[in-house]
């Protein structure tokens, strides 16, 4: 990297929030997405680390100046190597940007783009507040968490990053620093530039703080795990909980032989073991009676349907046991994963989804670990090391659940994203239109395209 | 109208779907503006009702090749003159439209855009579900709500329109149809562009079609009215609610003088008349049980804070009566008003807001009947016929109150929009560059400028 940039970008953020030696931007070349599937960083960068919004610009300047391309970079959590710098360029790792303060007379809190997931939970409870979603791995970062519009397990209740995010000050990729929303629940002053930025990947904007939508806390949550000796059992369940007029906090779908490894390598007890396909189903409520007639409804719902018998996990520990185990399952499985999809389907079709899954399976003798977001439909299946197997077979694999997925009314993508995994989907599983106006609202915002290039637009 | 076109709309649409005649035209050249504020509707229009999305791409396409103005037209509920036909073209009423299925598997209503509120709610009723908000008058349809991301009385625990919109089909001013979303809870895949159309009031693409996110039904409501002997002790007491850990539907301010006049009228009686302010706080929880414990909370509150006695309508009729009342006060008050403000600031800086209003009431000795959304801090502040009042008076007045709410980090309209009416502050309430984003994002849509044309942007 240019000396001349480096003494630039200096003089800007200070001498010591510049670092370009090979050891320390190491730790800033790459994200959570499995290593085989993920984008080969380009070493020759430097990572640069802004104290305010003012900042943010004055390096965008630069950058736009040049040609220089610029990476925005979080917790680093992404599953789609949105974060990785691809080319030559700057890595704007936004980890000093972390303040956070909760407004309780308004349920906002509002945090910069580097405060993590974890800082804005505790906030919230230090608060006496709750921030309803759990959308991923509490080292996200808010900015990456809004610039991914992140899910997670609770969307089926509380939606997704967007629902919450009611103000954005954004530095466009041409320096203007700009407040959008704030501390307000309604507004509707011209074309909302906000929820185009929410989901954009970094593509359009440097996210530089964010107010976000808390709420009083919820006083009495169930965590009950239902077995099944089947998949399409499993998943077929998922619609009669809503039918039966019950919204859980989330309902995830685990496979015994998962949860049990994570569970042995954590020390830890996996508290149903009569069937290997099993729905985790979290409830939430206002108080313990609502509580309890909510969970009287989804036991009843289990008797009638013949579900094997439910266990239930009521105690804070014994709950924090069961989401500890299921939070880990993906780094279980990363040593040995190609791939993890994000396919999304109307909740009622993911059992025509898992039909095709489970004829791949014994198509080609493979295991494909499936768990996810049942309640959203959002299915992460897993393609792993097979013995003997080539891209292109993970290709041909990936491709069919994908068309399946999609002809099923639902999205390739649900949570993860586009990043530069599945750049080269969109031409296939977006309309030519579509697609066209996003690449001109591209140039329209980053003339030079010198933000987060090669990400999300093919 | 050229003979030549009304032939050719009739050939897409069909004989009896186009009409032009003076009389057949009248009910569609205006909205609820105030016709003090409202735009002058060009009556050289010709109306047009499509049955379909490949109908609405036809006419389109039309309108795009022979540069033809299209405004697009719901129920005519709105309150900017987003809807009123400024120029010589044509009116696309969605009415016929108006199919409506609800997915119970999946929690989701298939609405067509001509669909009303009315038709929403009593699909989700029938289904044994709900939509839980309810985005002001019933006969807005659903297009027009989408387009607007209408909000209304529930926002504060469900947020606005945009939280249920899952899926949108639209035609684009050059005749593409497209399919945004689905029956999905989440999609990541690219940007957002039903975000981005969703609040663009009928100006980037006609939407045709929409799937919206149901809920099981809440099973127990009550209203609590509370009175206040100052505006100011009303309002702050609303983040008190908040900080109690108490999230109502809906949190409504309202005058005394304006709901007994309403009452009046409709032969019904306000069941609260101890004092002239007056919050009107919806409760509904998921059980009887949590109901009385939330309910207990802020009656305790009222009392820690030294308010007014409570009353409390708990029957469904009693419930039904007060919203009733609620729900007419607008109508009662239109034939004398001038403007009807929709400033939205934090919740807790509303009484900064009311203090200006309390000061220019005395001022200039008028009276500024108030009332609105007090949970979201959208305050409706009505200039109404005075005395002598010439519109730069009013203007004058307006811009104090516009200038405060954005002084208190808000904006100058929260749910109603800008149409018409609020064009011309986007200049001066939206920085520079946000502002010719969006008109760059307009030039991409529609790059003859035929969809209407007028709105949205100065």
């Amino acid at each position: 990297m240019e000396e001349e940039l480096i003494r630039k970008l200096k003089s800007i953020v200070g001498e010591d929030w510049v670092v370009s030696s090979k050891d320390s931007v190491a730790g800033y070349l790459y994200d959570e997405t499995p290593p085989p599937l993920r984008p080969k960083a380009c070493e020759d960068v430097v990572v640069v680390k802004p104290g305010n919004a003012e900042q943010v610009s004055e390096i965008l300047k630069i950058a736009n100046e040049h040609r220089i391309p610029v990476f925005p970079r979080g917790g680093g959590t992404g599953l789609a190597g949105a974060a990785v710098p691809t080319e030559k360029g700057i890595i704007l790792s936004m980890e000093r940007m972390n303040e956070i303060t909760v407004d309780v007379e308004n349920l906002i809190a509002e945090a910069g783009a580097g405060a993590t997931l974890k800082d804005l939970i505790d906030a919230a409870d230090k608060a006496g507040l709750s921030f309803p979603l759990h959308p991923g791995d509490e080292g996200a970062q808010i900015g990456g968490l809004i610039a991914c519009n992140a899910g997670g397990a609770r969307a089926v209740k509380t939606g997704v990053m967007r629902n919450y995010v009611k103000g954005i000050e954004v530095v466009l990729p041409t320096g203007e620093i700009i407040k959008l929303g704030g501390k307000l629940l309604k507004n509707n002053l011209g074309y909302d530039l906000m929820h185009l930025i929410i989901g954009s990947e970094g593509t359009l904007g440097v996210i530089t703080k964010a107010w976000i939508r808390l709420q009083p806390r919820e006083l009495a949550s169930a965590t009950i795990i239902i077995p099944f000796e089947e998949r399409e059992k499993a998943l077929a369940f998922v619609p009669k909980i809503f039918q039966e007029g019950v919204l859980p906090l989330a309902i995830e779908y685990v496979e015994r032989n998962l949860v049990q490894k994570v569970a042995d390598k954590l020390g830890l007890t996996w508290p149903c073991s009569s069937a290997e396909y099993q729905l985790m189903i979290i409830l939430s409520e206002s108080s313990e009676e609502a509580l309890l007639s909510v969970s009287e409804k989804l036991l009843e719902l289990c008797e009638k349907l013949g579900a094997l018998e439910p266990v239930i996990a009521q105690t804070r520990k014994e709950q924090e046991e069961v989401l500890k185990i299921r939070s880990e399952i993906y780094s279980t499985l990363k040593p040995n994963m190609v791939d993890i999809l994000d396919t999304t389907v109307p909740p009622a079709n993911m059992v025509k989804l898992i039909e095709t899954v489970n004829e791949i399976e014994s198509e080609f003798n493979v295991y494909i670990p499936t768990y996810g977001h049942a309640g959203d439909g959002n299915l992460h299946l897993h393609l792993m090391k097979w013995d003997g197997w080539t891209e292109e077979k993970y290709d041909e694999v990936r491709a069919r659940i994908y068309r399946k997925a999609v002809e099923l009314g639902g999205t390739i993508t649900g949570e993860h994203g586009v990043g530069c995994v599945r750049r080269k989907y969109l031409e296939q599983f977006l309309d030519a239109k579509s697609l066209s106006l996003m690449k001109e609202i591209k140039k329209i915002f980053d003339p030079n395209n010198i933000l987060n290039p090669g990400k999300v637009l093919p």
